[in-house]
This record gives C-alpha cells, structure tokens and sequence, in this order.
C-alpha cells in the first residue's frame, strides 16, 4: 500500500459544465497510484497512512496529455524549418529519417519524453516507427502512453505490416498495468488505399484495438482523395470501416467541413488538434469551437518537434485559444475553463483513455504541481487564467504518473537527464552525417 | 573603464540581408557599456582588460526589445479575460485603474520589470500614468525603457496634460545616460480629437520628441473615425501633423489598407505588432508581412499583460511568425531569420533608437546569453531555428544592459524578487477590493 496527500493546494477539478474544469481548495488523496479523494470528495480508508506532499499556495492539477505526436522527431528539431509541408518532408525529412534506426528511435524518445515530463505532460499518443522501441522508452521512464506503429499503405507489405502490428499489440497493449496502450496506426487517407485499410480494420476487430491516424490535414489531401475516390477524407475512412472499430483518434482535422463532422461525431472519432503545426506548416487553422459544437471529444497535440519545435503544451492551449478567438472575432471562444479541459479530460477521452486526465476519485493518480510565483504568475488573480494564459514548463514543479513522482522540484527523476541530451546530440549529429553522404 | 569579454558563444549578429539576423563564432567585447567588437570585428584598444564571462556553447544575441505595452498592468494579469475590448476595457479594466495610485503603478512595474528581465528583455516602450513613477522604477532596475505617459483627449483638460508631459519629458528624456527616453503618448485616434492633436504636434515639436500611440486596432475603430472625419486612421493621424515629428511608434496597425501602408511607409512611422494582444481580444490578425513589404519597421510588443497576459517576447515571436504562414498559406513567410530581428533591431528602429538592438561596434551593449542545455532546445541542428522556436524566458542565464549585468544564472540582481511579487500581490488585492467597494 502506498499512501500519498498531496495537501492544501488548489485543485484543478472537472467543472460543472460538461468539457470545463474549475477550481476547488482542498487535498488530494492517493493509493497505489489511483486517486481515492478530491478536496473531500471520496472516501478514505481506515488504514490510510500518506506521505504528505505539502502543495499549500500550489495549484494542483491532472498532467497534460499530448494527444497526438512523433516523438522521436525530437532529434530533428530544426532540422528543417520555414518550408511548406510537402517539401519539407519529401527533401528534408523522410532522407534523414531513412537513415534512423531503432537505437535512434530510442534516443529521440528518451529526449522528447524528458521534455514532455519536464513541462507537465504525463501522457501522450506517439505514430513512429518501429514502436516497441518507443514503448520500451515509455516503460522504463514511467510515462503513460498510447502508441501507434505509423502504417503507410503505399507499395507495403501488407503482411508484414500487419504481423509487426499484431506483434507488437499483443506485446505492450495494457503493459505495466495499462500504463502503456495500442492503437494500430494507418498512416492517413492518402497514403492508405482501400485495401490496406481493410486489412488494418480486420486486425483492429480482430484484437480489440482503436486506430490513431491523420485526417484531413491538408487542403491538397482533400482535392487528392476526391479525385481519387470522389469522396472527403472522413467518408473515405468511414466507408473504409476505419471509424467502426475502438477508440478512434484523428489528428489535425483542419480541413473538415459540416457533413465531416457529422459523421465523426456520429461514430465518436476523437480529435487531437495541433493549431501550432498546423499554421507552421502552412496547413490551415482547424474549426476547433465547430468541431467541438459538433459534440466531438477534441485533445490538444503538439504534433511532431520537427513540426512543432517544442513539447510545450502550455504554448499549444495558448495557441488553440487565441486562434479561435481571432479568426471567429469571438473574444469569448476557448476560455481558460476549456482550453485546460482540453489539454486534459479532453485529450484522454480523445484517445478512449476512462480513467485518466481528471482529478476525480478512481481514477489513475497522472497529476502536476504548478508553481505559482515566478512573476509572469503573479498576482493571480485568477488560478485558471493563470494557468491557461500564464504557466510554461518551467513552471512544474511536480509530476505523478499513477502516484509515482518523476519530476521532483522541477528535476527529472525518471532518467540521467545529462545522458540524455548528451546521447541525442551525438545521433543528431551522426543523422546529418549519415544524410549527407548518402 | 570597465572591460567584459563574453567568450566563444554563438552569436546573433546583423544578417547580410537587411531585416534579418545571422550567427556568428567568436567572443563579444565590451567597453563601458558599449560594445567594442563582435566576432573580431571592431578594434579592442591597448589598454584592454577585461573580465571574463565563458559562453562556449551559449548563444549570445541582443536583448529583446519590447516595442509596446502597459507594464504596471501586470497588477491586472488574469482579473478579466475571455471578454471583447470593449466590455474588458470599460467594464472592467477601467474601473479597477481608477482606484489605481502612484505607488500601486510602481509595484506593478516593478513586476514587469522584473518579468521582462529574467526573460531577456533588456528594453520595453510602456504607455501609462503617472511616467514619472514608472520612470523611477526603470532608473532603479537598470532597463532602458521608451516612456509615453497615456493623453487620453476626451474632456481633457490640455493645459494640465501638456504640462505633466512636458515636465515628464524635461526630467527623463535622454536620462540615465540616454537609458531613458520619452514619447508623447496620444493614446488613439479615437480617444483625440483633432484640438487635442493640435496641442499634442505642437509640443512634440517644441520639445523634439517623437510619439507613442494606437493605430487601427479593431474595425471598429476603423468606422468610427470614418465616420466621424471621413478618413482612415492613419490618414487622420497623418493629417493632424501627428507622422511628422521625431519617432513615430503606432502599436496594433490591425485593420490597415494599402493607402494606409504607403502612409506609413512615407512619414517613416515604425509599427509595434502585438498578435497575441490582437487575438485574444479578438482584434484580428495583423498583415505583418505586407507592412514589412511597404518597408515599415515593425518589432514586437506584448501589449499589457492584462490584455496578452505574459511578457514572454519568445512566444510572441511564435505568434508572429506561425499566424503569417498560417493565415498566408506559406511556411517561408517570417522565418527565424526575420523574427529574431523583429524582436530586437526591428522593435528598436520602431522605436527611433539608433544603437540598441544589435550586436555591433558601438552599439550599447544590451545582450543576452541563452542556455541551450534544457530538452526543448536539443539536439540543436540550427542556432535561429532554436532561438526563435524553441528558446523561453527560463532559458536566458545572464542579461546585460548597457554591459551591466541585471539576470545572472538566470537569478534577478537588479531588485529583490520575492519583495516584488508580494508587494504586486498586496497591491492587487487591496486594488480588487476597492474596486468592488466602490
């Protein structure tokens, strides 16, 4: 039994209107990892015996979970910048990544996981490729995770794709106590013909597992799979079957329109959306408020560091807020009470997650200690204001992953921090070499 | 004779092309606040002998410069947000700034300040009330500051105002050394009737100083001076003599039109574009690359931090530089190159200074040096990229203004931290209750 309050901060508890969050004083109660009370809510044992965790003046909140992403692009953060998408990751991205191997693999995850730890994330969804690389990473540095092997369809070996899908499901999904889940990850529309996809929906049926994919991201992908199919991408992946299976999330959606929506919110598609890649790569800026009118569940994403740069989370609420209320000349659209919601509860929900991303009993213990004095916090006025509109990831202090603390006093516990950074450059450096020659 | 020697960093130094910035190796010389060579470029004299600060592996870049903003608004930070302009500014900024007292300003520029600092702004306009009071904050903690006391000409009383900005201007211009310089502060077209420009030109004149306004922030503004002169903005400010005087600084430049622009251009008005500010309130989006077209230097403001909630320069670049691509449709519109410019040299020519905001012989030495270590700045592949998407506030270790150092290992030594944000809180609650007494 491990027994763990976290003692007299604000609390940053699910809100009373649906997709809000609120703020509530008061302790927050863990066991064995799992959540047994909030601010009173919920029930102590007789032999409840914590260690006390003093967060007084602290705001106290559910880690963020990064929904959508590829974190072992770490490593080519900057590698290639201010290029328009196809360019970008035909000449630049996909010759360096041809070269990556799963030792690689390993040291651009361990980088990005130190980062997203560092700022607060204590769960993302990652699409790379081979993934029981990535999931090894996850295990040992104790962040949640839900992982996808990036499946592209084009001249594939189908049956090769689908055995290391199936391989690697039965392997980690629900490892270290459900810490670690699967989802099979089709690549997007474009390059997943028809067939592929049949047999990824097979094996999706078959073991129980949800889908992460790319959907609509750009303008061209959507004149691209007209052309191709006479249909928009959502009715393409619909028709497919795609939306049919488990928990099922679709990264970007920026280029959707009235009838896409109804149909992802008829078949319960999550969506992450990832406003910085988006307008960095020249994509577009998604109808996130419509999306979310549309009632589907919506998670925020960095998307990839060679996209995005950073793991910064709290840079992507701010994005995704103040985009929506300058595009939609709606200074009310996305308040704060949302935008955590969604860099929470919202992301979780995105990815079919129950139990995680509330402070809410039985759930799993994912939290964040917030400090609240550097002066770009203060005065405070208002703890979700501050926390939206304010906090960065210099400002964690504190990070849970079912009870067991990772970041300590803004330090890294989970792993040589040092080694690291150190690791990540030499492979940078020996990518670029490796490019270069070929 | 004080001699520093910054060693072996990366540096930040001027671009060949104009607009930009380019990296350089080698060491920064330093000569009583002047900087005397860059890179080996320059003549150190004979009698060199200077302290050492080791920068091997550190970008060393300019200070950032903070083209417009409210300071003493941070005591303001997070009391009303979510809300459009108008029904933020009237219902609930202005009243809360009425119970406002001198002393109160001070202790919210002290906040300010002290943000700005350890987030490697080394320089900041602020428009407010009294100056004099924000003056003495900025004299005591060592930042070179453009200071417009805020001339709001609706049933103003001229005589008085004029008279506080000329005794403003007579005691702080050029202060400090030339640290500290004034503008007259019309606060916008709106708020000035043509009577109060009048008295407003005819001073800057007298006095030889240049101006510090808001120009076409929101479309309303845009009708009503429309409808009341049958004029643009700009073309009502040009008209009023308001562009003919020494530096002209307009914040915002949101919903401006090509005549608008050539307007600018011609009367050599330099622009502050704060797109945080302009979203969140729902302003809109600025057409920054069309006003860099028209050759109008434009730099970078973050507005009040009551309006853009942070004084965080590195992710207003990102705003700047993401909204351009997205809203253009081009991922090479304001690349890293440009963006570090217009956080530095670019906010200093809007703001008329002639040596600050680049690292060259006798330009003052405001620089900063940024710690590439954390994470989010690994592995590294390209110093601009990093600096411009990746670099926050806790990444810079040690600023200096004027050769002096105010932020070492990322420590405040310019004024007692933890004073400063008690006092700010203090302040902010003792200003909400009077606010709501009243």
């Amino acid at each position: 039994m491990r027994d763990l309050l976290i003692e007299g901060g604000s609390l940053i508890v699910p809100g009373s209107r649906p997709g809000t969050v609120a703020v509530a004083a008061g302790d927050l109660a863990i066991r064995d990892g799992i959540i047994l009370s909030v601010a009173g809510r919920g029930d102590l044992p007789g032999d409840w015996d914590p260690s006390i965790i003093e967060a007084s003046g602290r705001y106290v909140m559910p880690g963020l979970v990064n929904a959508h992403g590829h974190a072992a692009m770490a490593l080519l953060r900057g590698y290639a910048d201010d290029l328009p998408l196809e360019e970008w990751l035909e000449d630049r991205i996909w010759p360096i990544e041809d070269g990556m191997e799963g030792s690689d693999v390993e040291a651009g995850t361990s980088l990005a996981v130190a980062e997203m730890l560092l700022g607060g994330t204590t769960c993302f969804a990652d699409m790379y490729f081979p993934m029981h690389r990535v999931a090894g990473v996850c295990s040992e540095m104790g962040i949640r995770a839900v992982l996808s092997q990036g499946l592209i369809g084009i001249d594939a070996d189908v049956d090769r794709d689908m055995d290391y899908s199936r391989r690697f499901a039965e392997e980690w999904h629900g490892a270290r106590g459900g810490r670690i889940r699967v989802q099979l990850g089709p690549h997007a529309p474009y390059t997943c013909p028809p067939d592929y996809l049949e047999a990824v929906v097979a094996l999706a049926g078959e073991l129980g597992l949800g889908i992460h994919t790319h959907l609509a991201e750009t303008a061209g992908e959507v004149e691209t799979i007209r052309s191709r199919y006479g249909k928009s991408p959502a009715e393409y992946f619909r028709d497919a079957g795609i939306f049919s299976v488990g928990p099922v999330t679709v990264a970007h959606a920026v280029h959707v329109d009235r009838d896409d929506l109804e149909i992802l919110a008829a078949d319960g598609v999550g969506v992450a959306h990832c406003p910085r890649s988006n307008l960095r790569l020249a994509c577009g800026i998604a109808p996130t408020v419509d999306i979310l009118e549309a009632g589907i569940p919506v998670g925020l994403g960095t998307d990839g560091p060679a996209s995005s740069a950073t793991l910064d989370m709290w840079e992507e609420m701010r994005f995704a807020g103040y985009l929506q209320k300058g595009i939609r000349a709606d200074a009310r659209a996305l308040p704060a009470e949302e935008l955590l919601y969604m860099a929470t509860r919202g992301g979780a929900v995105a990815l079919g997650l129950e139990d995680v991303g509330e402070l809410r009993p039985g759930f799993r213990a994912d939290v964040i200690v917030v400090n609240p004095d550097r002066p770009h916090m203060v005065p405070g006025h208002d703890v979700l204001s501050s926390l939206a509109y304010c906090a960065g990831p210099g400002d964690v202090e504190l990070v849970l992953v079912e009870g067991r603390p990772l970041v300590r006093r803004g330090h890294l516990l989970a792993a040589d921090l040092e080694e690291i950074v150190e690791r990540a450059r030499r492979v940078a450096v020996s990518l670029t070499e490796r490019v270069e020659e070929s």
